[in-house]
């Protein structure tokens, strides 16, 4: 069997998981871990022994899959450079809505364009509970699902709150309030010079919390605080034909990076099996996320 | 917007669910019900209304699809038969492991010499239990996941204690123990001159109960016992990549004919958007299953 050969793109959190999970996975070979920025070359490449670590993707030779293990907001643009070269991408985008149907259309030309496969928002949410919101409603058409978030960090919301005026660090906890509403527990680590009231005030009117019931705390240090386990709990309560009260569960409780990664990672197995073009979660058959002899896994799961 | 026209096969308990889920989608529309005991079609047209009861889907016309509501052992046979004339199936075979296997490879011949799609085991287990299980692999490829059914009637069980010497009605609840173990409870009422210490032993002994612990009572009237209700609670604690006490549940409560019959009607709509072949559920885009406009369904679940 030839093994595909993965490119990381990134080494934060994410990137170091899909590492590993490439390693675990007997189909896959690592090609090396791409940066964009040189500065981190050196150090990095001492982190990662003996896999190549370089600036361009072209320095590895052939790559089957490039891992963009980076910040949802440069993804269109570093996974439109990947397919350009004809190698498939897997992104976690995690911007709902609109801005993922733009980048799927967007990649979808892309991809077409050059023999290759984007798979894109391929983390949990959006991403495998995509999947299970879609199962859902295959059991029960009418209804309403509600996504329970937390508790657990909010990776864009802790962002959207280091970028306030007069914060040092921060993080962001989602607290799921059930039925699809959260409030957020925010603790800050002032700046020097900067009044705790006033900082607050900001954060709570910033988009990323005005619609939700947020309350920030001071605190000495943020580090002390961080535990990246995480969780959803989706709930739906439908109808079957004219049969109503069906009722539908999933709980999920992660080590945050780590499933997001070999989410990822399971998706760039796919990536390699769909004909050219961008395509979420929803849109793969799942036997395609999992490594072995197709009729080996059916009789097993099925 | 043509509507598929899809034909009833039988009028049992999961066909009469079919019928109404098919009323209840907007892109479907029934041709008729086909029964194979022409005794039963006056019974059936009067409560069937306009809705045509014939013996033999040619007098339907065209038809897209046959979703076979009937008993699992009739299905490759029967199946068979509606592919041969070109026309989808879906049933909700549910012999778990090599018959289905086999049942797979036989239709997928079958379907692709005369370009048709087959969905086979469309119910919710296997069915879309069997998408869950698979995408918790792709969460977490190492691990176990245990399948808890119940509390519920199962609908082969029950059959197997009819089929015992002296017992005149039955009924078979399956209740989790946890871990994929279940206890069996059966409720036999028995036939008049038969001993019910030997009946209660004879299926004791059945293959379906031999290897589960099985407790069997004596009652008056199974009718009064019957509660089409049935559930699952599926768990995997499992591996992502190198992190270890990744966890997930999908937990389910269901009338039961309902929820297969809407996943069939549901199968019967993805079956019209695959390549010509025999597919079980894992291996479909579950966006396939969903009536809708693509974009507009991916911008809301995803």
């Amino acid at each position: 069997m030839e093994k595909a050969k993965i490119a990381i793109v990134g080494f934060g959190h994410v990137s170091r998981e899909a590492l590993a999970a490439v390693l675990e996975s007997p189909d896959m070979e690592v090609a090396g871990v791409v940066l964009r920025n040189p500065v981190k070359v050196a150090e990095v490449q001492k982190e990662a022994g003996e896999i190549p670590v370089v600036t361009d993707v072209k320095e590895l030779g052939e790559v089957d899959v490039a891992i963009l293990g980076i910040a949802s907001r440069a993804v269109p643009e570093v996974a439109k450079k990947y397919l350009e070269q004809g190698i498939n991408t897997v992104d976690s985008f995690d911007i709902h809505g609109e801005a993922i149907m733009k980048m799927r259309r967007d990649l979808d030309r892309e991809a077409k364009a050059h023999n290759a496969v984007a798979v894109i928002s391929a983390g949990w949410d959006p991403g495998t509970d995509s999947i299970i919101r879609t199962v859902m409603e295959a059991i029960a058409p009418k209804g309403l699902t509600y996504t329970n978030f937390g508790p657990g960090m909010s990776m864009g919301h802790t962002v959207a709150v280091k970028a306030v005026e007069g914060v040092e660090d921060a993080v962001s906890m989602t607290i799921p309030e059930g039925t699809g509403l959260h409030k957020r527990l925010v603790y800050v680590k002032l700046k020097d010079g900067y009044e705790f009231e006033k900082v607050a005030e900001a954060i709570k009117q910033d988009p990323y919390f005005v619609h939700d019931e947020t309350h920030v705390y001071c605190v000495e240090d943020v580090e002390s605080l961080i535990d990246v386990g995480h969780g959803v709990h989706m709930e739906r309560k439908g109808v079957s034909g004219i049969t109503h009260n069906q009722r539908m569960e999933f709980i999920m409780s992660v080590t945050n990076p780590a499933a997001t990664a070999q989410v990822m990672v399971s998706a760039a197995r796919a990536s390699l099996r769909q004909k050219p073009g961008c395509y979420t979660l929803p849109e793969i058959p799942p036997i395609d996320y999992i490594y072995g002899e197709r009729e080996a896994l059916l009789r097993r799961l099925v």
